[in-house]
């Protein structure tokens, strides 16, 4: 089996998290987001604690893996019980900043943008999309969505109101630079980079790049043999 | 700048393409796809040739970087005339088996898959999701699709009929593994899991996870500092 998977890799160490957290490598932050979802299954399922090994199994990583990454923010779990799923899951989650409701907005209401405006999923994940924008605001258009469609000149002023801190960014890639700028200059710091140009930002931006049609051709090359 | 980017890593060699390519990793067939991206960018922009260092800038990696990668399918470019921007674009995309349009189904339409299907991108970037599948068919919804929505028994017969060899799963978590199931025995070989678990698939198939919600999460740890 060939995975290519949110995870697997080595890491540093961290023990006090929000007061400072550099050293800890971005898959180990992955690996949270996946024993995070595999406590809301285990805890849907009435389990309660949980084995090292059970849950490194169904996040496919080694146990050595899973107590490794967790030493970053303490140690959890008894000799011989395991782990309190219920107490993991709200420590991951609040190691991951979701414990409350985030705000994003989505700039670029094209293609792409506007399949995931209609994506109600975000907001189970703790994300909430305040807004969206575009260069064609919400008078011009003819699909509603329930997230109004904003003027790019009331980035500004949501991001303030809101406190927005992270935006997908859905733009075609001749305008992704551009518009980066922008929703950097009004107090972005985290962007979801949907297209397929590589971002210049400065150095305390974070920028994750997310291409489903290089995913596919990476899929395509893969499965040719 | 931190950029979790499709790309940067280490590589091996391989020099004849579709014969014998064990060797060549993930990560450089992902840089592929940038490249050829950046290559489409120029050829609109009427640019015939390309430097390697101009090519690898607009690429976001050394030139060292993009030159090793290319000598996995062969050596390219005139020293001081650099490379035929059109016939690299060729060639990569023949590497990367997209010079014909690919037929790829999607299974299940539910919230993300919605989404999906109403995402025209795939078609302009060299996939045709031929069919759709879900639990419930196509009569049952209120929302159509331009995409046939089918019974999932209808699977074998399609996969045979269009050769079709990858999927794009957006099931719930917990359907994931039996419908990977199903699919794999119907001859998929390569899936794009949208899905939070890991899947467990032969030797011989390729799965690419990719979870907004996750990659999301993962922006919010790092925005926090």
């Amino acid at each position: 089996m060939r995975v290519k998977s949110v995870g697997f890799v080595a890491n540093d160490f961290l023990t006090v998290k929000k007061t400072s957290r550099p050293e800890i490598p971005r898959k180990a932050i992955y690996r949270l987001s996946i024993y995070l979802r595999c406590l809301h299954r285990l805890k849907t399922n009435g389990i309660r604690t949980v084995a090292s090994e059970a849950l490194a199994a169904a996040a496919g990583v080694k146990s050595t893996q899973l107590r490794k990454d967790l030493t970053y923010f303490g140690q959890f779990g008894t000799r011989g019980l395991g782990y309190d799923v219920q107490q993991l899951a709200i420590l991951i989650s609040d190691v991951l900043g979701t414990t409350r409701l985030q705000p994003v907005i989505l700039v670029g209401v094209g293609n792409l943008g506007s399949a995931l405006l209609s994506y109600r999923g975000f907001q189970q994940e703790g994300f909430e999309v305040v807004a969206a924008f575009d260069q064609f605001s919400e008078n011009k258009r003819s699909r509603k969505f329930t997230t109004p469609v904003l003027a790019m000149d009331k980035v500004p002023e949501i991001v303030r109101k809101h406190r927005v801190k992270m935006a997908l960014l859905t733009v075609p890639p001749e305008a992704a630079q551009e518009v980066a700028n922008t929703i950097l200059a009004a107090g972005i710091t985290g962007i979801l980079n949907f297209s397929t140009i590589t971002l210049q930002v400065p150095e305390e931006v974070v920028v994750n790049n997310v291409n489903l049609a290089i995913e596919l051709e990476n899929l395509s090359y893969f499965i040719q043999q």
